[in-house]
């Protein structure tokens, strides 16, 4: 056989209808479909995107909340073979505007609460817009499914876009490979029940909320897809017999609030505690309820998971990302090379799960990818038994809310001012969203003027959970010799002048 | 990544070490060993073999029955990327000395009572033999395994001999790839749980036997191995928590014969029956006393199973294969091109656990691997839902003229009639065809018009040259106790029958 009709699979939906046509494929609010529906209601919405294609092929392009309709489009755009790219709701128009265009998006599904975003980042660009409820009427008799071609694993499925240093998001590409392979990794390092339920209250333009859909599909495991986080909602879900949920720490934290000291049900098997590093009193009080929280690593370029800690280690091992997962090699990268065991380093990671690169002119940061290494810019170590340690995350990352906030991203917006000769941000600790941003600039403008102006600045260009909470004016930025902002001295500066504000108030 | 890079995955045995080293791994007679343990045995057979291969690199054979040191002897194998060649130990020296040369192997594992035929096969052959037994001493401490390289999925790990029709037997190379999917496509389709437990009682010569080694170590699935198969011992194992077994009819008739009206414990979940055609009288036997019986369709060159009925749906499709693999194509090949839903032609395979051919001189044969599909030379049909039916083994097709004739086509067809009881067909050599199919049937009806009645239905239900040649009249049928046709005493009974008639003629 020759290699490359090895690289193809059977479709991964046909496979799950045809074995499982009657189980329990995804719920949503007071609907459900079995796989067989899944099968249906995906090969019309196929038919739907394939017309919108008529025009200019592209990829295609994802601006909605969580709903049924944004499930049948990922499972549509595997059929026809055109990569999805769910973005970002909570984006402006020109950040939106910005994702169209860099990942030549021809066709973009949107919500009604989007639709007016979609059409002004659209104007001008040759992009058919389809209406999410399109997708979500009731598939007529004659679109019955046929068989779908087989999947090439080599093949591009979708864009996810992440952090940049250069301060735009960038377009992490994934392949078919990357989301079975990924699925498949899960199911062996978690298990893989006949039973097994996955709630997906995580958003699905978040590699976190998205893998789950492919691991539903790949291993028959019905999903309880809900449209946006709500502890009192989750809980209901986990009491209903969901056995595997996806979670930041914000919404366990909630979760666990909401639960008080009431039982968690046996039937929850693993509680994936990702998106940002697990603070350790979260993880103990998990354990100490019984609660089967696993720690994992996960990165948007290695299609979610990298390591998890496995529930049943969580009491020793409870700072712990956990195990690398089955086809994931890491390595922490030294000054001198690879790091011995208890050493911090750069984590690096290669493997079947691994991004193919970038879209666009971001290819350079494929270097990255030399030699199969992807060199991820978190720090971390191994210890003796191999369970990795991640200290810290790249860039000063700021999560908010469960949300990656870029500092650089705040900064080059901030710079497009006129009147800003210089910015820095950094993330302040915050009691309601874990850290928030806030800025530094050095202005040349009517210093009277400056909050104002900022502040209508970055109403306009940023999305609302991105705008910072505070912009202080400085005379100048720490910076190195080369320029590099020094973030550490910066953090300093901030700290001291919002003690000097706080003191004159 | 380079796609190179992305086609090698970490060492499956490492893995099963790192994550799950306290765990039982494998288990034979009293001796127990963790996947710790068995990471270290493998590592030292490692050294073992990687020495013993100092004089002449070449492929390494073992001949022995199962015990533990053919585990390690796979697994060190996969180490130092050798491909291993399980050789079936009933052979003759003249078998095994063919097969030595046709594998070019250099390295030879023996158990004691094979000794002598290795060594009388061996003879002027550079070929090195290992005890056993020198794999089964507990490893130095210096050996302790460091880690393996990588896991390249395109490179031959195994040759597993087969039947050929040419007579001797034709050796299909496996690569890792294969065996990776074959035990990931197994454990999408049956589960994978965390207290899965699998029974081997099946020679580990065989593909089914293998298979289980790789399906352990990749999903960190402990193996109880026994030496030989034994039907109390099974039994036994199964009570002690086997949850997966793999086994042929004989061997089930055999554990069913034993265990009486007994009950069989609910932790067993799934018994693999495969080897020949699942005898309907056995499936439904096994459904009656709530047996999970899982009837497979499985071949050496596609790594082991190609279909596999799951239990829960034994009651309504007991004569079926089951559904393909989740990673498995199959079509049924007609003359006319894909033949269609309920219509019988040959089964062809494709996917990611098919051999890319076999070795040596039989190059000729991976013509079957045109355009990716592997012609089975079974013959069989789908039905509606897309559940096999596997009709005839490709040895009981009759090839007449240059065309297939199945006998279970004009079996049915014989059945059909309301005076006919039981019918089979066989195939007989003739001069002009190549080969013809005779016919046997118990008649009940008026005897002297069976003839005329016969032929006219025929006529009327059958192509030309698939309609019998003769068709006699017995008493009775051979058949097993579990209602298999035993073809080659009907093929005994109509000779006699037909010597009889031209005596008389």
């Amino acid at each position: 056989m020759t290699a490359s009709a090895r690289r193809q699979i059977p479709n991964w939906l046909d496979v799950a209808a045809r074995s499982h046509p009657e189980k329990l494929a995804l719920s949503f609010g007071g609907q459900q479909w079995t796989f067989a529906d899944l099968h249906g209601w995906t090969a019309a919405a196929a038919v739907v995107l394939a017309n919108a294609q008529a025009k200019n092929v592209g990829r295609i392009g994802i601006l909605s909340a969580n709903r049924p309709g944004v499930v049948f489009a990922v499972h549509a755009t595997t059929c026809i073979s055109v990569p999805v790219v769910p973005l970002n709701w909570r984006q402006t128009e020109d950040e939106v505007a910005w994702q169209l265009r860099d990942a030549g998006i021809t066709v973009l599904i949107v919500d009604e609460d989007r639709a007016a975003v979609a059409e002004a980042a659209s104007t001008k660009l040759p992009v058919a817009i389809v209406p999410i409820t399109e997708l979500e009427r009731l598939p007529a008799p004659e679109s019955a499914p046929g068989k779908s071609p087989r999947i090439a694993l080599e093949l591009e499925a979708a864009v996810i876009y992440t952090s940049g240093t250069s301060g735009r998001p960038k377009g992490a590409r994934m392949t078919n490979g990357n989301l079975w392979f990924s699925a498949i990794a899960s199911a062996l390092h978690l298990g893989h029940n006949h039973d097994d339920v996955w709630l997906a209250a995580m958003p699905l333009f978040h590699v976190g909320g998205l893998a789950i859909l492919f691991r539903s599909v790949i291993g028959a495991v019905p999903v309880i897809l809900q449209e946006r986080f709500d502890p009192e909602a989750a809980l209901a879900a986990i009491d209903d017999g969901a056995t595997l949920v996806s979670v930041v720490p914000a919404m366990l934290q909630s979760m666990l609030d909401a639960r008080g000291d009431s039982p968690w049900p046996p039937t929850l098997r693993c509680v994936l505690l990702g998106g940002s590093a697990a603070p350790p009193l979260l993880v103990k009080g998990c354990v100490r309820c019984g609660i089967p929280v696993a720690p994992t690593y996960g990165l948007t370029e290695a299609t979610s998971q990298v390591t998890t800690l496995l529930p049943d280690q969580t009491h020793r091992k409870w700072s712990s990302s956990g195990l690398p997962l089955p086809l994931t090699e890491i390595r922490i990268a030294a000054e001198t090379g690879v790091a011995p065991l208890g050493e911090i380093g750069e984590i690096e990671i290669r493997g079947p799960t691994v991004s193919s690169g970038y879209l666009g002119d971001r290819l350079a940061e494929s270097s990255d990818l030399a030699n199969g290494w992807f060199r991820t810019g978190d720090a971390g170590y191994f210890d003796d038994d191999g369970y990795l340690y991640v200290v810290d995350r790249r860039d000063d990352i700021i999560i908010s809310g469960g949300e990656n906030v870029y500092p650089a991203e705040i900064e080059r917006v901030l710079r497009e001012h006129p009147s800003v000769v210089d910015a820095g941000v950094i993330g302040v600790p915050d009691k309601s969203w874990g850290s928030r941003p806030v800025a530094a600039v050095v202005w040349s403008g009517d210093l009277d003027r400056a909050d104002l102006e900022l502040l209508q600045h970055c109403q306009e260009h940023l999305a609302r959970y991105k705008i910072p909470d505070r912009i202080l004016v400085l005379d100048e930025l720490p910076r190195s010799p080369s320029g590099k902002l020094l973030r550490r001295t910066l953090r300093q500066m901030i700290g001291e002048s919002l003690e000097r504000t706080t003191d004159e108030i």
